[in-house]
């Protein structure tokens, strides 16, 4: 479960995810004294805005929300968006029907708190000191992401669930959009040694890494791997030194 | 309908779309003469496999096939793959349901079908005299090609459906490759001009070009427009000329 309370591929590295989520199980712990979800998930990212068109519902524990969170993760995971029901979430949370409704409003709000939970860790970029160092380890950790089925699966369905619900698709562009933004430290450090210029596009090189990964994941459907993720290093480094992402 | 008969953004330009279809044209209008849809097909794309997983039954004619995928595609666009069924099918196509079933083997065989029959056309990619020229031109394609939501609907409808039937995943992967592989006479060409490597990884710099805005379109939904197609050219050429898509 713990793979899936963590969704791969959803939470960092580039756009990606991370094996261990220290901050989920601190959530989870801090229900049980009685801390408010809410507040547990503003201490843990203080400097991350809530997703557009989710609500973080007060009042229920952190371990209710991270239960209810388990559940659609599961849920899609194993039936996808349109096979998930409220139904499922109330049997495999222990959270009665009408408390997910009058909390979550329904299945669209169900999954855009799951995927607003997966952006609440504690993830940061790789500093290895360079930045073709840090561009090499953001392309892998997305590779190491979806190395088996099961890691992958829940970023898969988020990125399916997007397609059918407008508060999905909300809730995705929101994560992707804060996870792109931590990955910017990469680029901040790389302008600071030198490494690129201070009128570089950030957004767009720290996209540009994960992009032809992602491309084959989620879009071609071609198998990815290590090699792959050195060559788009690679390019987005020699595309940075070349000055290819600088403003006009 | 034209816009859709032609699934902008599944077709080609460097894996996008065209607006003109002239193959999908004359393959309806083939049809009135009696000729197979599966043998003008094959005509129109001597080169191009059929797509695993899907099939192309025969002895119906061009016309009724197109109107079918003319169907699929209306409704894929309008419902989504899990909105459609056989039943909108036969309605939007005037083909009976038995028909359709006995044919297609059902909704995936249609989506496959339908998604087969938008790689059969007769889009090259471009050929401007450089590579740098025609790398702009295929990110501006692709840019082109979903300009506006009626043009994006059906092709994210095929990418949306790929996540929810094995069927479609195996059709969309082949399109994508058999697209990508006919963006390679870019390469070749730019090989034979001394622009790039005789060892360069032609199938990766394809993608390249179009990943980071695919990515924005399919999964993060950011805007993308020329200025981003421009940018995404440029750090695919500069890649290049460092060498960072050379086989190693």
């Amino acid at each position: 479960m713990t793979d899936k309370r963590v969704p791969a591929g959803q939470r960092g590295r580039g756009a990606s995810p991370t094996e261990a989520d220290g901050t989920g199980t601190a959530e989870t712990e801090a229900g049980g004294t009685g801390a408010g979800g809410t507040e547990v998930a503003s201490t843990a990212t203080e400097s991350v805005p809530p997703a557009p068109g989710t609500r973080r519902p007060g009042g229920r524990t952190a371990r209710t929300r991270a239960a209810v969170r388990d559940a659609v993760l599961t849920g899609l995971a194993d039936h996808g968006y349109p096979g998930l029901t409220v139904e499922y979430v109330a049997d495999h949370s222990g959270v009665h029907k009408t408390t997910l409704y009058r909390r979550w409003g329904g299945l669209e709000g169900l999954v855009a708190d799951a995927l607003d939970m997966a952006g609440e860790d504690s993830w940061v970029p790789p500093d290895t000191g360079s930045l073709e160092g840090d561009l090499r380890e953001l392309a892998r950790e997305v590779v190491d992401s979806f190395s088996d089925s099961s890691a992958a699966s829940a970023p898969t369905a988020f990125v399916a669930a997007a397609f059918q619900s407008e508060r999905a698709a909300q809730a995705l562009h929101a994560f992707y959009a804060e996870r792109f933004t931590r990955c910017t430290a990469v680029v901040a450090r790389a302008v600071e040694r030198g490494e690129a210029d201070t009128d570089i596009d950030a957004a767009a090189l720290v996209r540009a890494v994960s992009a032809p990964l992602l491309l084959r994941v989620f879009i071609t459907r071609e198998p990815i791997d290590s090699a792959l993720a050195d060559q788009s290093a690679a390019a987005a480094l020699a595309a940075t030194r070349a000055g290819a992402y600088n403003r006009r």
